[in-house]
């Protein structure tokens, strides 16, 4: 054994506490349920994937963002003969890296879905809860390790599908008490409005700087439109497009913008899908369901309905955020299965609830500490224990016969709501003393009586 | 986006596919049942830590097994001036890499623990179900990326939590139908042995030998005793030792060793260990719990009772182990924490238990396929789903307008008992046909009753 290192965690990453747990584990068994109540099936992927499946799919950028991992054992062996000099950071990772952590879920699910084409059938509804790893900046509630909580259906382009996310994100953000409002796009709209404009060639640029709307202001974007050569007027009438949002998704708010996207065939497309989506939500409700049309994404897989979610009462960036994708598939050669798909941000919802005091709805039931008399007792109270866990029952004998008072404050620190006692009396009398930490009330019973008591 | 890729995992790697995460999931949640039973806490550490808090823990083979993490961005920038042609493998390790994949559950408890000593209870219980990383050969049933699941409690040295996981384990394979033999041993009885041998000083080197006996035939481990410099006499007196094995754990197979180890201060204190432990497990049960004293377990952290369980109808190796370890987390600065713990090996379960039928308990409840009729039937369709998630039932709408039989041979796919159907005709009547899948019954409802005979 080595000497002694000071323990520390890795930068951006953290630990979960049993608190921290019971909160995440609210979180998650509230995701999975109405997950599950859509038929959404869990699949899990490997944490490490090739780095060829990887590189080339999140934009120069996310490509810097990937861990790599070193090649086990001699990694430096393929360099063979060269001269190590020869290379830079650049030119060496191929020879000692073929492996990465997945920077995201959606790349390694469409890995699957194309490997496992044969035995899944589509349409595909598949849900994934898994950390992911990016070599960020960490900073307040960024993290280089986090977990995403993704649902998708693959291989229907049925636009009840759109509103059957819109449906669910709903039940979710209502089972888990957080007021949210959904905006939705269509990228096909943003294209529309490009064409018409006569800038479809810079469509990317363009989505780009807007979806930066969120996080600067107005001026700050207006510099970076212009910084990509993108004309005064375009601006302007940039603007004025965008601000024909906020409005509840709706005929009527779409019939509105279907001008400005006029003669634009994608944009028409749009404006159809748009119509039928809204009807569609209309059917299970629309309330804070909002048309914006500022609405971006970053990601360019998208390619038609675009949905984002904030939190209402907290400024803390989207919750949730998904869209319409027709070619995910293509980068791993299967073309043209459509599909879309929706991912909670799980740390971001914690960070929310920590706040609150949501503890009530996460009790994880009853708990009850045995306390410990001495070795004379501990046969009689392993005894009672076994039994009592038999009935479902959480709870544990404290290992060492201490003095009561440190048993106690133990009690009271892991949290429990009960502590039986058990002595030489009870013991010839076969009976257990109940005590009830929160009212202080003590009473005998027989075991029975005891479980029956303690199932209440 | 580049050209395609062949869609391929990694090596050692998995995918679960969702009839695949039904079977462990119900592994997993098999154990946490238990687990929280016992009143085991919940954590979870960073699947990345600091390389320096996992190396010189796992012997110097370990050390090669670690997957290590390529610093991001320009990963070669602390080399600065000095020649890159100076380094080797080892050398240039340091500087390349500081973080790495955890190997094992252990160690980053230990750094947890000493980390967070003044938030935490002790004795505190854990648990831990999450991935290690290990870069092994890979094999049938070896893995680079597998699951473990463990459990301990630190802060006591009572021999009463011996007794306590042992009766954990019963329970976790008695509810998973799996039949085992638990063999327990004690590192002091090993001790004792060698100090009584003499060969005391070579401990490390006979337990290394020893911990093979599963795998490897007698003769073979007789060659490595004599090329690590054992004489003949003490192969002949270790073959005596490990053959009063096998009978059940008790007073008195324990009395027959005590003369073995005679002498000896700490096989002496072994014995009287072992001796209590015995009595404490009789009070729960002591069938199909033995006393193997050829078990040394490879991990020299292990400082008293040592377990390992194997599966009684299967050649598949342990599927749980642990033990008492007195100076774990003195590797992080915080010396004399006794602790105990036992890791669960859900691949290999999961492995036992995929080759059994054990289906039927695992069926995650009643599942309802709507089928779709085309746009008018729509707002009809999602109106019911949308009630009928309400409560509780899992239930989606085919998202096509497809032909009947498409339709419903993606139900007999997707493994749902029951279909509805709704057309003009029961639109007009507010029913639904339910049909159920496996008898070929089918039947009109309205929707509370629909409901109510679901829920059944």
């Amino acid at each position: 054994m080595t000497k002694a290192i000071k323990p520390r965690l890795a930068r951006g990453t953290r630990d979960f506490l049993p608190s921290d747990m019971v909160l995440r584990n609210h979180i998650l068994n509230t995701v999975r349920k109405q997950f599950e109540l859509f038929r959404f099936e869990q699949i899990e992927t490997p944490a490490v994937e090739n780095l060829e499946t990887l590189t080339g799919k999140y934009g120069e950028e996310g490509d810097k963002l990937i861990f790599k991992i070193l090649n086990s054992g001699d990694y430096l062996k393929k360099i063979g003969d060269k001269e190590l000099s020869n290379y830079d950071a650049k030119s060496l990772l191929p020879e000692i890296s073929d492996k990465a952590l997945r920077y995201d879920l959606t790349v390694p699910f469409a890995r699957f879905v194309v490997q496992h084409q044969n035995d899944i059938s589509f349409p595909f509804r598949r849900y994934q809860i898994q950390p992911v790893w990016r070599a960020d900046r960490p900073a307040k509630g960024r993290y280089r390790e986090f977990y995403q909580c993704d649902a998708d259906i693959i291989g229907s382009d049925s636009l009840m599908l759109e509103a059957e996310l819109i449906d669910l994100i709903k039940r979710i953000f209502s089972d888990l008490n957080i007021s949210i409002t959904i905006k939705v796009n269509s990228r096909k709209l943003l294209y529309g409005f490009c064409e018409k404009q006569n800038i479809q060639n810079q469509f990317t640029e363009f989505t780009t700087i807007l979806d930066k709307i969120d996080k600067k202001p107005w001026e700050d974007l207006n510099q970076d439109f212009i910084q990509s050569g993108f004309s005064e007027e375009l601006i302007h009438h940039t603007k004025d497009f965008i601000d024909h949002s906020g409005s509840v998704l709706s005929m009527e708010s779409i019939d509105v913008i279907a001008k400005k996207v006029e003669g634009s065939q994608i944009g028409t497309e749009g404006v159809k899908e748009m119509q039928e989506i809204a009807s569609l939500v209309d059917i299970t409700g629309n309330d804070g369901v909002v048309l914006d049309l500022s609405l971006a994404r970053g990601l360019n897989y998208y390619t038609g309905a675009i949905i984002e979610v904030i939190a209402n009462d907290f400024q803390i960036g989207s919750v949730c955020g998904g869209g319409r994708y027709d070619d995910l598939t293509s980068m791993f050669g299967l073309p043209d299965v459509s599909g879309i798909g929706i991912s909670f941000g799980i740390d971001r919802i914690y960070d929310i609830l920590k706040g609150e005091s949501a503890s009530s709805t996460m009790s994880s039931g009853i708990k009850v500490l045995f306390v410990n008399f001495g070795s004379d007792e501990i046969p009689y109270a392993l005894k009672a224990v076994s039994e009592i866990r038999d009935a479902g029952i959480t709870i544990d004998l404290y290992p060492d016969a201490h003095k009561m008072k440190k048993q106690f404050r133990y009690a009271d620190q892991i949290g429990v709501s009960h502590v039986i006692i058990a002595g030489k009396e009870e013991m010839e009398k076969s009976i257990f003393k109940l005590k009830n930490l929160e009212s202080g009330d003590q009473k005998d019973y027989k075991m029975d009586d005891l479980i029956n008591h303690l199932r209440q």
